[in-house]
C-alpha cells in the first residue's frame, strides 16, 4: 500500500483550524525595561532560570533591579532537558510561598520546565503531577500565569502551549500541551543572544529549521500562505544562521534568527496543514540513549527520513527544492536529491554533524531505540501514520 | 533635501516592537457551529449587521439558531463607511439593554462600526463619543467585548484594534485604535464568501494587496521575515484573486484569500518596519468627495504615488520587482517601471480601474482634495513624512 501516492492524486484542501496566540511579544534591544509593567502589581513572583549564564551575564541582576520592591522568589538549576525531579522542587516552593506569577529567564528548557511548574502547582495535591504528562495536558484545568525573558532562540516555547519534560528515574522524555501554560508575554531581546556559545547558536538554528520542515515537508493541501511563510522562515535561517557564527554581535542577524525561531513554532505555519514530527520522535530516543543534544539528533535523523519518505513527500520536496534551494533543472529525482543534500550540507556548515557515527557513538543501539519507540507507542508516526518500526529501523540504519 | 537617499545609505535595523494579537481565529467550513462556546453563557448579546445580505443568505437565521436560548438583541443597517449617526443608535440600544457582548456579522464596515459601538457604550456618558475619534482612541479605557463572523475578506479588522468611522454631518472619515476593541474571536468561513458580488471580491483583494504594500514598499530595515511574509501574501493574492472572480465556489481559492486578507493587517508584517499609509490618506479624501469605493481610491492613488516616490522607495521597489513579479533583467529603472505597471495591470484585471477619470468623475477637484488634506493635518505623510501638499497635488494629478 502506498498511502502517499493515493493522497497525492486526491484534491486536498486546507484543514479547518483554531489559532489562538495571545502571548504579547516585546521585541528588541532593551525591552527588559518593559518587564515591570507586564506584571501584576501585587504579584508574588517566582523567577526561574537554568545554570549560571544568566547570573554571569548580569541579566538576572538587571531583572532584579527592574523589579525592585516587588515580591520575588528565585529557583535556579533547571537543566537542559528539564527533569521532573528538579522541577518538583520548584513546585513545592511555589505552593509554599503562594506564588502567583512565574517569570522564566532562559531558553527552551527553562521555559518548558516553567510550564510544568505552572501546571503542577495548580494540580490536585493528592495526585502526582507526572500524570499531567501521561495525559498530554488534557487534565490541566488551570496554571500559575507565566511570562518569559528569552535568551536562546530555538524551541518557540515562548509563544506556544507545549513543553517537554524528562523523568530521570525512568528515562522518559514526554510532552504535554495546555492553553493554560501559554506565556502571557515574552521579552525577545536579540542582544541577550550575543554571548551564546557557538554550539547553542547552531543547535538553535537547526532546531528551528527542522520545526519548520516538520510542518512543511508533508503533502500539499493548497495552503499557500502557510507554505510561503514556512519558506520565508527557512530562507531567513539559511541566510542568517551561518552569519551568526562569524558575527556574533550583528544585531540584525540575531534579530532575524530570534524572530524566525519564535514564528517557526507558534502555530501560525502549522495552522490547517498536515504535520510530520517523526524526526522528533526518532530523535528523542537518541537523546535518551546516547545523550546527543536535541538538535543534533534531528540533524542526524532528518536527511535519512526524507530519503525514506521521498515518495510520500514527493510534491512538497520538489516545491522545497525550487523555492528554498532554487533547484529548477535536472530530473525530479535529481532535484529532490539535491535538496536533501543541500539540507544536510547546511547543518554541517552550521557545525552540526549529520551522522550518528560522527558523535563518537560506538554502536547505534538500534534494537534498544526501536524497543523504546514501541514502549512509547511510536509505531505509526509521520503525517500518514505509516512509519512503523520496520521503517524506523531503516531510517536509524541510514542515519548511522 | 532627499531624505530617502540619505536613509538608503544608512545601515538600518528593525525597530523595536510590541505585538499582541489575542484574537482567537476559528477558520474553515462550518465554523459558525463553534460560535456558542465562544460566548459567555449568561451574556446579553447584541448582534450587529449591515444590509440585507446576511438576512438573504440565511446566515443571520443560522446564527440565531446556533445561539437559541441565549439573550439576543439585534441592530442592522450599518452602512459601508459606517457613520457615527447610525452607530449612535446602537450605542443607545446597548446602554439601555445592558448589553455585555457584541457579535458583528459582516465585513469590515460592520466590524469597524461595532468597535465604535463597543468603545462608545462604555464611554463617559456626559461626553460625546465622537471624542473617541478625535483622540484616536487614546482615551478609551474599556469597551464591550466583541467577536465577529466575517463575510467579506478585505480590511483585516477582524484581527486588529483599528476602526474607521465617518460622520455624515461633517463629512469626516477618521480612525481610532484601542486594544480594548480587538475582537475576542473571529469566525472565518470561506464558504460564506461564495455569494459576494464580484465588485466586493475585487475590492477586497485590492484592499488587502495595498494594505501589504503600505507596510512593505518603504525602505529596507533588514527585517527579513516581515519582508518574506509580505511577499508571500502578495503572491498568494496575485495567484488567487483572479480565480475568485471566475470560480466563485472554489473553496481553496476563497480560503487562501480570506486568510491572506486577515494576515495582511493584523500587525504581523508591520511589526518593526516603517510604514507608509499615504495612499490611504489621499484615497480617503477621494471617497469623501467623489464617493468612490475605498479600494477604488487606493487603486487610483497607489501607482501614481509609487512613481512619485520611486527614488525614496528605490531599494524596496527593486526587491518587489524581483521577488513578486520575477523581473530580473533590464536596468533598475526598467524593473521598477515594470513592477509599477504590473501592479496597475493586476488591479485592472481584477476589474478595479486605476485612473480617476475612468470613474465618470467630471473634474478631479484637486483643490478641494488638497484643502481637505490640509484640514485633516495630512501635510507631512508617508514613511518619511515628506509628502507635503505640493507632492500630494502632483500625485492627484498623475492619478487623474
Amino acid at each position: 500500500m502506498r498511502p502517499g501516492r493515493q493522497i497525492l492524486t486526491k484534491a486536498m484542501s486546507m484543514n479547518n483550524f483554531t489559532l489562538h496566540t495571545p502571548t504579547k511579544i516585546l521585541f528588541g534591544k532593551g525591552q527588559v525595561a518593559q518587564l515591570r509593567e507586564q506584571l501584576p502589581r501585587d504579584a508574588r513572583i517566582l523567577i526561574t532560570y537554568g545554570g549560571g549564564s544568566v547570573v554571569r551575564s548580569g541579566l538576572l541582576a538587571q531583572i532584579r533591579s527592574e523589579l525592585a520592591g516587588m515580591t520575588l522568589f528565585e529557583f535556579g538549576g533547571i537543566e537542559p532537558n528539564p527533569t521532573y525531579e528538579t522541577l518538583m522542587g520548584a513546585v513545592e516552593l511555589a505552593r509554599a510561598e503562594r506564588v502567583d506569577f512565574l517569570l522564566a529567564v532562559g531558553g527552551g528548557s527553562v521555559l518548558d520546565g516553567t510550564k510544568f511548574i505552572a501546571a503542577a502547582a495548580h494540580y490536585d495535591e493528592s495526585r502526582d503531577p507526572w500524570h499531567i504528562l501521561e495525559t498530554v495536558g488534557n487534565e490541566v484545568r488551570s496554571a500559575i500565569p507565566l511570562g518569559a525573558v528569552l535568551t536562546l532562540p530555538a524551541t518557540g516555547s515562548e509563544m506556544n502551549m507545549g513543553a517537554v519534560v524528562t523523568r530521570r528515574s525512568s528515562g522518559d522524555k514526554v510532552h504535554f500541551f495546555s492553553p493554560f501554560v501559554m506565556p502571557r508575554f515574552a521579552v525577545l531581546d536579540p542582544v541577550l543572544t550575543y554571548t551564546l556559545p557557538a554550539r547553542q547558536v547552531a543547535n538553535g538554528v537547526v532546531d528551528a529549521f527542522i520545526h519548520i520542515l516538520e510542518q512543511y515537508l508533508t503533502y500539499p493541501v493548497n495552503a499557500k500562505v502557510q507554505d510561503r511563510f514556512a519558506e520565508g522562515l527557512l530562507l531567513t535561517l539559511l541566510e542568517e544562521g551561518p552569519k551568526a557564527l562569524v558575527e556574533p554581535e550583528n544585531y540584525e542577524v540575531r534579530a532575524n534568527i530570534m524572530w524566525s525561531a519564535t514564528l517557526a513554532l507558534n502555530g501560525l505555519i502549522g495552522a490547517g496543514v498536515p504535520q510530520d514530527w517523526a524526526t522528533h520522535m526518532l530523535g528523542h530516543e537518541i537523546t535518551a540513549l546516547h545523550g546527543l543534544d536535541h538538535a543534533q539528533t534531528l540533524a542526524v535523523v532528518l536527511p535519512a527520513l526524507l530519503q525514506a519518505k521521498r515518495q510520500q513527500k514527493h510534491a512538497k520536496l520538489l516545491q522545497y527544492a525550487e523555492r528554498v534551494w532554487d533547484l529548477r533543472s535536472g530530473s525530479e529525482a535529481e532535484r529532490i536529491d539535491g535538496a536533501i543534500a543541500a539540507t544536510r550540507d547546511f547543518f554541517e556548515r552550521m557545525g552540526v554533524k549529520t551522522r550518528l557515527r560522527d558523535y563518537g557513538v560506538a554502536d547505534a543501539g538500534i534494537d534498544t531505540l526501536l524497543g523504546k519507540l514501541a514502549e512509547h507507542g511510536m509505531t505509526a508516526i509521520g503525517e500518514h501514520g505509516d512509519i512503523d518500526l520496520v521503517q524506523s529501523q531503516h531510517i536509524y540504519e541510514a542515519a548511522w
